[in-house]
């Protein structure tokens, strides 16, 4: 059937499609069936919405993913034909019945994810399956190696690769930035591709941002690396594993992490770059993705199982995610935070010992030196670290000369009190995230939270606790509201629940 | 935040509007995030999609369905608000834990999907959830309940009401034709309402809209079936069970119908017309919902267990479902056949059989007769029941003087001949209803199939198939294409996929 095109200037993450209900009953298809939709030669396959009475018979709304991809404009002629649901969704149902998928249908699947061919609800039962269901080591095998062959890939001609991620789940995790220069001065290339928040206050990538562009390409991330051993980029401006990107925005908002796809996600990221030596940061603990060590043990050996068999030498460090890491939380303030420890070759216990932790486990399976902590602390305290960050900055078209002290923090800013005398004894994950949230974080670079007080730190009755930052003073006036009825740093000795339960001054 | 509307006209079947990237960041929502959105006093909650430099900033996309709800035109001043995800999400999350849902949590779950306020990923992992995690016979129960109670309901004042209902699945179905006016004609109250073909060739609405008018209010519904003792009406017109139309929207595309779900369908339609003695048709066979007995037998069980914790008498009888009913299918040729039995008062074994038997299920269950099958047959040979089907039929707003022969069949016909002698040993539903759709049914009323030779019938070269009938010639040519390619009666002594199989005249 042959129709004209009216653009709906809206991008909806899929192709769809809109026809008269008129048109659809001519056609015999119903909501969500499957097209074929080309222009001239070009066709791509795409899915029915129906409009009742809105567009005309003879008229084809198109929303702009489709229009682009066909380049389509008001007025062309546009053909459909409705062709029956891809193979991928009977795999899906089989998953669904509990089978085991062969590598072809994986393979399939990931196509089909990474071409836009499965409609919202199937790429739901994909994940809901796995999570359901799961998926064996030879499947998470080969998703891992779909994902990585049906996106861009980084081969460096000469130099030991290596590479770092954490599962994530702790805020203030802005061990990246002393890590990379760190690992880079040792003589390693290690290519960092980083994500964005999602419902964090501030991924790596914002992070860094504060202080560099992360929207670099592969051909960017290959060079800087190649030119000064390390980089720190935004992967989602690459088209690096892009079969994960469309995972992920399914699971969110059901915020389950199917143990499958959780394992392809990192891994499908490593080896596309073509690290050899990874080091997993795996935090445990009340309020990280893991409650305990044990959990953290049988999710590590996993790791090293995909590790051996996608032939990448591969160590997890299972680290505390009980609080967040170091003091600070938000883009600025962590940027910050880490500048200064890099400055001052000194720093929080909590975000320098894992920091160094994890540059000296990447030393060790590298080879380059048995006692890896000593070897990342020497190189630290030495300045090389500093050094070594500054180059990276400017590689990414950063100020080399940049400082701590020249970056720039929100200038809203309220301090919350203890109103006893006592010891901290939680710090509470999820409140200090969507504290740094309703202050503005991740948008507004300069908003987040500084952590006086962290657990097992003793607190004096009007001892400030957190310090909220943000850029305009309606974002602050939330945050403040919310910090007061659920207190993320929490006293001994207060009644936990009580409101107020902070005296505020 | 205040945004000024651009109505976009498109239907999408929920509650949705578009940010700039720029004014989404600016509150903090992602892709998929809750919203209040509200116009003066009007509020729902709805969930935001993200447009990149389309939407300009300080405008908001307004689907349709928001539109309607709200009454915003183009410039109308809307404010959004950020929401969290409603409790429900929580509730589903713990049943793909493998939790069990309390009464209120499914009566929540319920109403949100009633309001529109679950997005499509979300009621996805609903039906998952019952799919592969189950419900016991408390959730069913209450599942049922909710559905019941967040639609439509209707009380009649006096008389015993009964129903039945197909749990689908077998192609030429039209049984209720049959049933309906016999069933009327010993006394009782039948409201039925059917279903329109969603991936069939005709629903039993669709059938007996050749006939009459069935988009009936619940009020049409009463008064009718109480003025002359049945009706036989779309139940989509109606907004009776509505949850459970949402869940069907999800169910189709995956191809599955998970228990707990086809139970509670069934069962809340039937508890909200207030059906005291209701029969189930269960159809097993290759090629039917259930392939065997057994598997009849089961869900017979549960639907009799579920009928008691309801109060309803309930039977159900399992039904051959392996080949069509009777020789029509589609939506003229179907109602062509139900009259002409009633006309004749014989036709097809089949499908007299079954109705009658079912018919005979009612009255027994009513406390009628003892003897269900010999009343109806009686009722049914004394010519009351075609007397009773045109009360119905011109209490609908139909012709009371219809007659088989004055139904319209279309006037595009093709015969598929036998190319051997033999007997037939497969009649395929699944390449019946494909070819019937493809010929242009259910839409096109007068296309569908005529079956001359079913199961264990003798047939010798060169006679009769199967006639296709259609409106329109090219969709003749292509449901020809596709018998030929994929015959679906099947000749003992034939290659049964060699191509061609048929010889075509």
């Amino acid at each position: 059937m042959k129709l004209s095109a009216s653009v709906l200037p809206i991008k909806v993450g899929r192709y769809s499609v809109v026809l008269s209900k008129d048109d659809a009953d001519e056609m015999g298809v119903v909501e969500g069936d499957r097209l074929k939709i080309s222009k001239g030669r070009s066709v791509i396959s795409g899915s029915v919405q129906i409009a009742t009475g809105l567009i005309a018979r003879g008229r084809i709304g198109v929303y702009q993913d489709v229009a682009e991809e066909l380049r389509i404009e008001d007025g062309s002629e546009v053909e459909i034909f409705p062709i029956s649901r891809p193979p991928s969704v009977e795999f899906i149902r089989k998953k669904l019945e509990g089978g085991k998928f062969t590598k072809e249908e994986v393979y399939e699947i990931i196509k089909d994810i990474v071409e836009n061919s499965l409609t919202e609800i199937e790429l739901t039962a994909f994940v809901l399956s796995n999570y359901l269901v799961g998926m064996d080591f030879d499947e998470i095998e080969w998703m891992t190696r779909a994902m990585i062959e049906t996106g861009e890939t980084i081969e460096f001609e000469r130099g030991i690769v290596v590479d770092k991620h954490s599962i994530g789940g702790v805020p203030g995790n802005k061990v990246s930035l002393i890590i990379v220069p760190t690992v880079a001065s040792g003589g390693l290339l290690i290519p960092k591709t980083a994500s964005r928040a999602i419902t964090s206050a501030s991924g790596t990538a914002d992070t860094m941002e504060v202080l560099a562009d992360v929207n670099l390409s592969v051909d960017e991330i290959k060079e800087i690396t190649q030119r000064v051993g390390g980089v720190i980029a935004w992967g989602g401006a690459t088209n690096i594993a892009p079969a994960d990107d469309r995972i992920i925005r399914v699971e969110n908002p059901l915020s389950i992490d199917p143990r499958p796809q959780l394992l392809s996600s990192v891994m499908a990221k490593k080896g596309a770059v073509g690290a050899r030596h990874v080091a997993i940061d795996i935090p445990v603990g009340n309020g990280a993705k893991l409650g305990s060590v044990e959990e953290g043990r049988k999710l590590a050996g996993e790791f090293v199982e995909l590790g051996r068999r996608l032939g990448l030498n591969l160590a997890c460090a299972i680290t505390n995610g009980s609080q967040p890491v170091g003091r600070t939380i938000g883009p600025a303030l962590e940027a910050w935070e880490a500048m200064k420890a890099l400055e001052e070759r000194k720093g929080s216990t909590s975000f320098l010992e894992k920091s160094l932790g994890l540059a000296g486990l990447i030393f060790e399976l590298s080879g380059l030196s048995p006692n890896g902590y000593e070897f990342a602390k020497e190189i630290f305290t030495s300045g090389k670290s500093l050094e070594k960050f500054r180059e990276i900055v400017a590689a990414q078209g950063g100020d080399e000369s940049v400082r701590a002290d020249s970056i720039s923090l929100g200038n809203e800013r309220f301090s919350i009190e203890s109103n006893t005398e006592g010891a901290v004894v939680d710090v509470i994950n999820s409140r200090i995230v969507r504290v740094a949230r309703l202050a503005g974080a991740p948008k507004d670079k300069g908003a987040g939270i500084y952590i006086h007080k962290k657990k097992g730190e003793v607190v004096r009755a009007g001892e400030p606790l957190i310090t909220i930052y943000a850029e305009k003073s309606w974002k602050l006036s939330n945050a403040i509201e919310f910090a007061i009825e659920n207190p993320p740093v929490i006293v001994s000795g207060m009644i936990l629940e009580r409101y107020p339960s902070y005296r505020v001054v």
